[in-house]
């Protein structure tokens, strides 16, 4: 990896997370979108449907962690691992929450994975009830992933910190405002094959997407991934129980500054690179190896960032993959395959987690429309704030 | 201890979390109290503290968890592990937030024990700024520990929800409101030996805590537990290094239903008699071996309660023991060395840690004028809401 990630990692802990047994035997979620459902209704879907597709009961889990980002400001909700307890009468077992902004959910399954040590199964539930705000309040409530000081109070939100980062990578590579739109026509194509996704029926054209209306330049409204509700659930097991079941290789994750200001370079994500460099290394797999990746899209230059931090690309060469149309990515790696964030949606806290249950999907074959053939090994990258965490997870067969 | 619980407890997880080599290296914490800090100020303090008194540097540490409840609704800052990377730079390693109410300080003690089975040495801090809102927002936000439709919309707030479970018990036993008292009059008391306590320089006498302002009855505002600001912080390390160093024989934790409406009882905490069941038969200690115990005394009743689900007296047994100003304990057991939630303070997120700070203190021989002669096993008992979330840690020396 080293030379072709083009920046020398000035310090990596090389000390990778055991990953020796952790199978994942039952996935679980919800249609995401603007629904009419409340946060517990949403966690305990998820959590009946991941338990339903196990070989195990609720009284085989250990222990649970669940992802949520904003409960409290949202909902006025927090302490949900004990809201959680109030859905499960008399279990009474260790439940943890974990938020680290939009990474919440994949932090969850690495916390899963690590309570394996201790107990035979775990459940990890990343849950988000966003709609039931004003627009304004929810963009506010997100500008919390963002530093308080340095961002928040100068106004700058999400979509002008992915904005920044556009106007930086077009002005580098020489990139342009319509190859953006590629990249959430691709993903807004692939959400139609999706029954659950957010944009499911949703037929989008590239003319729709240029003329959109303009969100904060150079993004216009189908750069953004939308507001989500929903929920996904696994069954982590240390034991191999079916053929169903689907291995974690690997799940490495590392942080970076709050604020890109405290930044030098913008362009792309050293937490990622880290992330994935341990990633690749513990699973002993090369980018090339990767047949299907869920990455994060929040916004459409988050994609191409993407596949640059994680090896896909060389960096500024992403964008012309758009312009080739040449996916999948060198014959063979499909990105995004159940819409990433733009098509299938970005109910926070779950994202990081159905983002492994597409993989899981895919690798045991059950993808349905969507599914890639001979699809062996996936990666998930999951990204919190602009790149102040994330976290990779490589997953196979056993 | 089977029958001396009282209750035959239905359901309990016999898997108990491992806890093989789990020393702790070094200790910080900031004063606490309405501080003219910041929430990074804080917590960089603590951290500072924490590796000065350790025997590592920065470098060596693999992870970081950090604890923190109020952060979003208090001072819109979620994230918080990006932002701790923030004053970290160049450090780039995994970092993780949990939140489990006023529980959150412990359970970050115990994944950071977790993570151990992963890196050679992780730090954990807890951190939490209160007093930049007014009270009635303070008062709102802490409210969300408790369930939003059963308790939050009815305007069942935290004291509300403890003068309920003081009334049940003064019903039950036959105690009174000048019974607890005596439970504030011992904490504030034991603050004023205490440099870093919130009421340090604060000396009551137990007309004015009668005779101060009704809060909710029977609760008088010296029932209570101050709104505090601070941090404290841990070095965690898998090898021992020093003679100063302190075992953790056990972290223990469970979770019970959000609200108290859902409960049978509630003059007891089944998840604190929970996580002290597994908690003892992990440590292979009995109560009676309990040197010094910190416990969650967010309001009197809760010290009472915490006396009764750890095992230490007979339930509605424990207010004789104020009565008679029979401490320590059966001779021996010294309950909240430093003051307590009451005379220490309550930095929500930093409690916990705080509680094991001061087991340290203890049982290294280093706490001064609050020093415990011949200390050799120490407990905690952090509780989260009113008894949704429990952990229950046992200390000593190699």
């Amino acid at each position: 990896m080293g030379d072709t990630m083009g920046e020398k990692l000035e310090r990596v802990f090389m000390s990778m997370i055991k990953m020796e047994n952790v199978y994942i035997n039952g996935i679980g979620r919800t249609k995401f979108g603007a629904l009419n459902r409340t946060l517990p209704e949403l966690a305990y879907d998820a959590m009946y449907n991941a338990i339903k597709d196990s070989d195990l009961s609720i009284n085989d889990i250990g222990a649970i962690v669940v992802a949520n980002f904003l409960g409290g400001p949202g909902q006025g909700q927090l302490h949900i691992n004990s809201l959680i307890a109030s859905l499960l009468p008399g279990i009474n077992i260790p439940i943890f929450r974990v938020e680290t902004a939009c990474a919440s959910g994949g932090i969850a399954v690495q916390q899963g994975a690590l309570l394996l040590e201790n107990y035979e199964n775990v459940l990890v539930l990343g849950v988000e009830k966003l709609n039931d705000s004003s627009t304004l309040k929810i963009t506010k409530n997100l500008a919390m992933a963002g530093d308080d000081l340095a961002d928040q109070k100068e106004g700058v939100i999400f979509p002008a910190q992915y904005a920044m980062i556009a106007s930086q990578y077009i002005k580098k590579y020489g990139a342009s405002r319509e190859d953006l739109s590629l990249v959430s026509l691709k993903n807004h194509k692939t959400a139609l094959k999706n029954p659950l996704a957010h944009f499911y029926h949703k037929n989008v054209e590239l003319e729709m997407i240029n003329k959109s209306p303009d969100v904060c330049s150079p993004f216009n409204l189908f750069d953004c991934s939308p507001i989500s509700d929903g929920a996904a659930a696994l069954v982590l097991s240390k034991k191999y129980r079916s053929k169903r079941d689907i291995k974690i290789l690997a799940s490495e994750s590392a942080t970076d500054t709050i604020s890109l200001s405290h930044r030098k370079d913008i362009t792309s994500f050293k937490a990622a690179k880290i992330a994935a460099k341990k990633a690749y290394e513990k699973a002993n797999v090369l980018p090339e190896d990767i047949d299907i990746a869920q990455v994060h899209d929040c916004f459409t230059i988050a994609e191409i960032l993407a596949l640059e931090d994680l090896g896909f690309c060389e960096e500024g060469k992403a964008i012309s993959a758009y312009r080739e149309n040449s996916f999948p990515l060198n014959g063979k790696l499909h990105i995004n395959t159940d819409g990433g964030l733009i098509g299938d949606g970005h109910p926070v806290g779950a994202t990081g987690v159905a983002q492994i249950y597409e993989v899981v999907e895919q690798l045991r074959g059950e993808a349905d429309k969507r599914q890639v053939k001979d699809a062996k090994i996936g990666l998930t990258h999951n990204i919190g704030g602009a790149g102040g965490t994330c976290v990779v997870h490589i997953l196979g067969e056993k």
